[in-house]
């Protein structure tokens, strides 16, 4: 990882900003002659285009994906992808107010401390907008993942949407497509629909968990120490704007646990080992173990709101905010895809660097 | 971070297993003419070091660290250094249940799985034990730390173990240096040792949840989206053995809070920006703000218990298993004086990226 | 560096194949604040660019530079500066012959025997038209260098051409923007384009030996052992198409000296220390001593020759290849500026990370 | 590469001084199960250790290697491998001239203006004592060769001591061995002995070239535009002490040629492409072509002469200095295996990177 970009061997730089020009991601390390075209990265940049729905941001983008190297007739060619999505739908006029102030909750006042310039229009390079490039990048990986590991499955969910939370016994993988939300139960996507309603018509916000669940994952994914799977989620999650914590399998309810209840115990399966439980959320000491691979986060609620807030200018003098334009009242509804493109770059550059090292190595038990 | 390294500028790669004859940190990166001593390192290997009470593993080890290179008369002169701790009490006997079985809720299986080859002493290198060069490094950060920002404080302390939570209403600064626990609470502390007496006794193991607080660090620590602050604490703290959530400021939490309660309200103090809260935890969109930087992290409790467990062996048998040995009811404990090292390396290795992209080029406000 | 990345603070990573829509360079790590513009990089292009005289390439690019993101108002923001350089002129039709045939002296064949894919066209990503996103980075570089260390001076020009070498004592540093060769001395300049028309009418190609001087150089930039400013000299040269061979100061030419004649002896000089001579090429221990900084590197002739050359086809069968299309006779006249740039690249990286680990806190002579 | 680290997958961390306690390895990234043991390292320290003849210096350091962690039962686990090398004949009296002087040609003088604080014994971290531990490394990296690419032989050999070059006409790799300077000639090996006992008689010293040659180099190894096998090489080499330049095949004398004579013309073998000649050096594009993979590099003479030298002090005063002490008059024989064992690390870390990359999806031909 470095400023803007992550990955060791599949390697994900992004650039752009909220009201430059363009935004897009360059892409090195993949492995050649993977079928990539725009149409199959298409696909999850719709999923998490803004303006699908009242509950996300009205901004109109048609968030057409180009790709201008690094594929060839259709193909990986082994070199470097750069992606590219153009920001048609600008509307700069609509920051006039930010040029001096600073918005509560947003970067304007760490970047401006950091850098002594900052593109105000939109967030510049801090806007949500940022993660388009990234659910693109996990297009491309997703298709080297169907080559290498054809059964893996990446699901993202929503878990928690301010106050609600799932009921796992309602849990159904089927119900998550059918509703806007995301959400794995056919019951809370009703409930929650009434729920933000009233939250947008109060002109307020609210913060949510999703959780991301890789499904057939290869045992002997990570590393000793510092580039653990685990390690390396959390980055990944945590990356993403907005996110304040990050949980694999039991997360923060472990400390709650006795020795007793967290191991999970070992028989042997047909196919391998398998566990009484996933409180390991399928890593232990970094590893995988074969397990789904389980993570969480916490995305805050949406800053930007028309309620009038309290801040300073540039020149620290103290005054109020009311940031207008086109947010959401739940971004953690446009995190679900983002979450699932990180699961995808992370785990196929984990793929990638086991087979380097291990190459087809690995100890088999049984 | 690759492997066993973590940090941009200021490069850790720890080494060594639990049993084999050393471990220790190949520091890189360290700025020149840093008073540096064993002397000083020892005193935080002291606070981590197994066998000081009842609570800990009561393995025997001086932890003694000696510095073998990169430090000349006394201070450091930019070179790596190469801190060394031998393995004095290794008492391999203890552990030759576990050669052919996996213990539940231990690396043993998913390192077979990677590898198809471990140093199953002791956990060899997925041992807790790897933490103790973590803790050395640290060390090296804190003295550079302080000639880079004088009045930047580190302090880790608990904020939970098992079903414990401290009232935040008793917090005190004072009481985390005197009481076995680090808890920052005169009563907490009188009342968990009563607790954690009750799970020893029972022969078993709890969780715990471990706050780490940097005050005083500077405004503009950070970068834009991989490297982000609060991107590489989460890494560094999940990298951390039993660690299974991460939190920043308001963590897994922000996920109920409504808009109007998330964002901290910006007011102009006497020497800069002021905060109405501190639910960012002290970072907005990666950067530090100057607010105190706060992170939690959740460890679960210790695997290794004297009741039997389910698992299986390297050729597929199922069996059980009782995990003998020196052992901490509450491994949290431990984590206290790893955490605040993980968060001493990560806040170095960022002044130091800071200083070499932006000089002293930042943005002031007023 | 990895895979098309280089550079520790300063990353520079080059994308686009010869043929392809664009190509380009996603630069990170750039200082904030440094005025950059489109007509600021726009100038080292043009010196670079094919078609600029009958003896570099008739290919007819605009080769206009376009910055996507990562400049505000003419100024850098300290994140990632896209710049864009789209393909306008392709006429792939001249490439029909190779798509089957691997070109001697080309990568045709390991690309096809690594990937088992390769964009034939023109290339592809081996194609020399990368360089051009290499200058436009280097363009960024030369501007952060001037607020950096404004009396620093790059400077690239010809040595050797085939078997016609510079005779030093008509050195001229005025002679070197007065002619198309970029030779440092006006006699030379009249005589090598005698011999290289003649080159060029026989349908023949040459090589060349470029030097880059680094005048003014801070001392002290470098790292001990593998960050060696002399190393990462010789990566950045040796990664430029077609070159053969690198050397530092006295070069391969330190193999015919004794101890006597090499090293450099040190006075005292008004502003800091003075040598008697420059052998060591401005670099010892693989730091800078703040004489010149001097590299040369061989580029070899080109490889596409209409001379009719033995191969092979992809399935094995041998067969003969002409190579047409539009080429250089002598393709080290291109390599002068992607040389001076890749020198601005590396120094800037240098300073930005002797500024990071060491701040001011050099030591200083008398 | 940073600081004191090289490689992608397969890490090398070097650290120590030349008269601190050690100097050692850290090795990250190594493939398990790879039968290594102390006496395998031993055999290529051994070949590198002073005061094994009259032309190195006659420092007598048993240069014994200990692995301390990273393998187990006499196998590499896959964790990082610590290898430590105690400096046990400091003898730091002879250097007491040069706490204040600087040596020319040494790094005395450049440490000390980017540092501001340097360990004068011996060099510190800029003696050629440093190459031992990429010695001991390049011994690991040749074990795990052995069962990657078992036909693979990497040999090193000197070319030219200053005057002398050798007759390519009696090149005998049989003659490698059985002369104390490497020399692939028997002739040549008894001229170079009178030549260079006149040498060091006279107390002067005198440079080297140095060529490494690896057979049987598997095709496709390396990557596009800046992690070549050739830039990586580059980087290699020059990062070895005293190295001034380095050649990849036909390397500076490719200025010389015609495109008629470059570029190696290719036919079919039996067991694929074979070529007329070999003035690529075996890498096309920066990938390996199947061909001899070839590298030179030349190694100026040892700067510690008896002969009055002209320095100053670090107070500025100009002075005079004779090196005392134990010297090499032709440091380039020790750098010999030194440039194997940077080969043999360079090439297993780009069999490790197609292997992540790639697998086996390589292009076949016929």
């Amino acid at each position: 990882m470095s400023y803007n970009t992550f990955g060791h061997m599949f390697r994900v730089t992004t650039w752009g900003e909220s009201h430059g020009p363009a935004i897009g991601a360059t892409v090195d390390g993949c492995p050649p002659n993977v079928p990539v075209t725009p149409e199959m990265l298409q696909v999850w940049l719709d999923m998490r285009k803004p303006g699908t729905g009242k509950n996300v941001t009205q901004r109109k983008e048609p968030d057409a994906v180009k790709i201008l190297s690094g594929v060839f007739e259709g193909k990986t060619t082994g070199t470097p992808i750069q992606l590219l999505i153009e920001n048609t739908d600008q509307r700069s006029k609509d920051y006039g107010d930010i040029v001096e102030k600073f918005r509560p909750g947003h970067a304007d006042i760490s970047y401006w401390m950091k850098y002594g310039i900052r593109d105000y229009r939109g967030g510049g390079r801090s806007s949500a907008r940022e993660t388009a490039s990234r659910v693109a990048a996990g297009g491309i990986a997703r298709e080297a993942i169907k080559l290498l590991a054809p059964d893996l499955k990446i699901t993202g969910y929503m878990v928690q949407m301010g106050e609600k939370h799932i009921d796992r016994s309602t849990f159904d993988w089927d119900a998550i497509d059918q509703n806007p939300f995301w959400v794995p139960s056919f019951e809370a996507a009703k409930e929650w629909e009434t729920y933000l309603d009233g939250i947008r018509k109060s002109q307020n916000s609210v913060g949510a968990v999703i959780e991301v669940t890789a499904r057939n994952v290869p045992a002997g994914l990570g590393a000793p120490v510092y580039a653990k799977l685990d390690t390396d989620l959390a980055a990944a999650m945590m990356s993403i704007n907005a996110v304040k914590g990050v949980e694999i399998g039991e997360g923060m309810a472990a400390a709650t646990l006795m020795g007793t209840e967290n191991a999970d115990e070992i028989r042997m399966g047909p196919d391998g080992p398998i566990f009484s439980d996933n409180h390991a959320g399928g890593i232990l000491g970094g590893i995988s173990t074969g397990q789904d691979v389980v993570v969480r986060f916490a995305v805050k609620p949406t800053s930007s709101i028309t309620t009038p807030r309290k801040t300073i200018t540039k020149t620290g003098e103290e005054t109020d905010i009311i940031t207008k334009g086109r947010h959401d009242p739940c971004v953690g509804i446009r995190a679900v895809p983002v979450g699932e493109a990180m699961m995808a770059c992370v785990i196929l550059d984990h793929i990638l660097m086991h087979r380097g090292q291990q190459g087809e190595n690995q100890g088999h038990i049984g």
